[in-house]
């Protein structure tokens, strides 16, 4: 018998339940303690034998977690927990502010190496599936192009951007690339495509009584950042409506890698069908939590991200059995 | 300035030009020698430079090939190639008999440990990429099943096949996954498909002369293993229809993983869609021969499988710079 892998999570959101859920199916973890900056005893856990902390007792758990889910956001969340935590345990994140990567990497590379532990960064869908994917069209084909679309699918960020206009009650995004785009990508000419051109924005606002509706719709399609540089619609909708039809977290989306040999054109593509983003979010920091440990033991240190892990690691079964049943 | 890494290409047919045609494209490999068990003289390589040499004359190449890329068949070349090669080089192949990839795997891994070499097996599309996708979706959905489908494309082995029927004087086979099947697949069902539920073998046979042609096709389509588990359809086409329209080698074909949490149900797929099987299948031999380069460079030894390489040992740039690209 294999001891199990003991897991801590660390927020008890959308993405913190999912991973209690991912534990649960998957024989190899326990989940040992889940962490919050809220009222520990208040948390109602799925898991009754779950210990509930408070992030200021973290330290208490040394020891007896092997390795803690990071679920908090990539805004304000994870770069104050991330080196905190990295510090005392093995950790696991989805950090997917793409642009501050490189500054993230190096913060956490810094913490787990000077504690002689692994923290795997940005293990989501993308960053993190999609990355390795981009990663193994270029280099597979380096004569070729790659592009990402998102979509259709609610994009939190900007849902919670809208949120914000003045007059806003409730509202959500919904991502949708556009399917003449998505051609031109699969014949490899994505470089020609702007911002504008890959998605539309199309967003399902509820209003609060009395606000003016054209100035809502006016500040969200010139909001800089999230909307300025797309197509936007605006539909204004009732509460009711918005509470039936769009409390859902479906989404998807799919990288295409086009590139050309002698002979002709290759086309790699890799989707995502997700009825519900947190649940599969979760599901693949599990995943990477696995394969993080799996490095620990080996006896490495310091930050890794999805490109550096072999997918034999995010695996439960044993190398012989994989090379059996997939390949 | 980094060294460019030196390969060999071993066997100069479809795939061996290919991998000529794929260190042309990749500025951190060049060509040293092409081995061939044909007269070497009279090959005629793309790659003026490159020493050409007979397979019985290879040991001349140690110390001035650092990775040599076995380009032959897996059901007589590669059993016999890849221990010889393996004991004195390191190797990558794209070995491709599913059910005996552990035996070959343990007879790579001894010789290349004796050695102190890296071999590399089964590192084509399939087995390699869609080894890897099966892999990554039972890891992140391990409540849910993946399945493979093949084509549009046309399938050498099952040509073969059919050439060797007596009356045939030419032939191709597409294999063509039914629709309905993918739609089950998408839906996690595709445990209820058997073999026939999959895919159409659509066959275009030039017969000779004055062959019985009921006879060929009854024979095609009760062959065994090829065929008898199929539905089978047997075009028969002049020979210049053959030479007009059936000489290309498009391929193609995806990996479904469809798998549940509680709320709800999520699909990962990876698709290829090919104009030359032979070049991209040489194009992932080279992406891998540099993963087991980096590999050897850091020590190890012993037999890998795509299952075993990191993304990012599969690109020539920095790590760094993959994070900052990639990620």
């Amino acid at each position: 018998m294999m001891n199990k892998i003991r897991a801590g999570i660390v927020g008890y959101g959308n993405i913190g339940r999912g991973a209690e859920k991912a534990i649960r199916a998957s024989s190899d973890f326990e989940l040992v303690a889940v962490v919050t900056r809220r009222a520990a005893d208040e948390l109602i856990l799925d898991t009754p034998s779950a210990l509930k902390v408070n992030a200021d007792d973290m330290l208490s758990l040394k020891g007896k977690v092997d390795i803690m889910i990071l679920c908090g956001g990539s805004a304000t969340d994870l770069p104050v927990q991330g080196p905190v935590f990295a510090e005392h345990f093995n950790t696991v994140d989805s950090y997917d502010t793409h642009v501050k990567i490189p500054e993230y990497y190096a913060v956490m590379d810094e913490a787990s190496k000077k504690a002689g532990l692994i923290s795997l960064i940005s293990a989501g869908w993308d960053p993190g599936l999609f990355s390795m994917n981009k990663c193994l069209g270029q280099a597979i084909l380096p004569r070729g192009s790659g592009c990402a679309f998102w979509g259709k699918g609610v994009s939190q960020g900007h849902s919670d951007a809208i949120r914000r206009v003045e007059g806003v009650e409730a509202a959500v995004q919904y991502t949708i690339p556009y399917e003449e785009a998505i051609e031109k990508a699969r014949k490899g000419e994505s470089a020609l495509l702007s911002t504008r051109d890959k998605h539309l924005r199309d967003c399902f606002v509820v209003a609060v009584e009395g606000a003016d509706k054209a100035e809502i719709e006016n500040n969200i399609k010139t909001m800089p950042h999230y909307f300025a540089d797309y197509n936007t619609v605006v539909h204004f909708i009732s509460k009711e409506e918005y509470e039936r039809d769009h409390k859902g977290m479906p989404h998807g989306g799919f990288v295409v890698h086009s590139g050309e040999t002698d002979a002709g054109r290759h086309t790699m593509e890799f989707s995502l069908n997700l009825d519900h983003n947190a649940e599969f979010t979760a599901s693949i920091l599990l995943a990477f939590a696995r394969a993080a440990y799996r490095y620990h033991t080996e006896g490495r240190t310091g930050a890794l991200t999805p490109l550096d892990i072999p997918l034999a690691y995010l695996s439960p079964l044993p190398d012989d059995v994989l090379r059996k049943e997939m390949l």
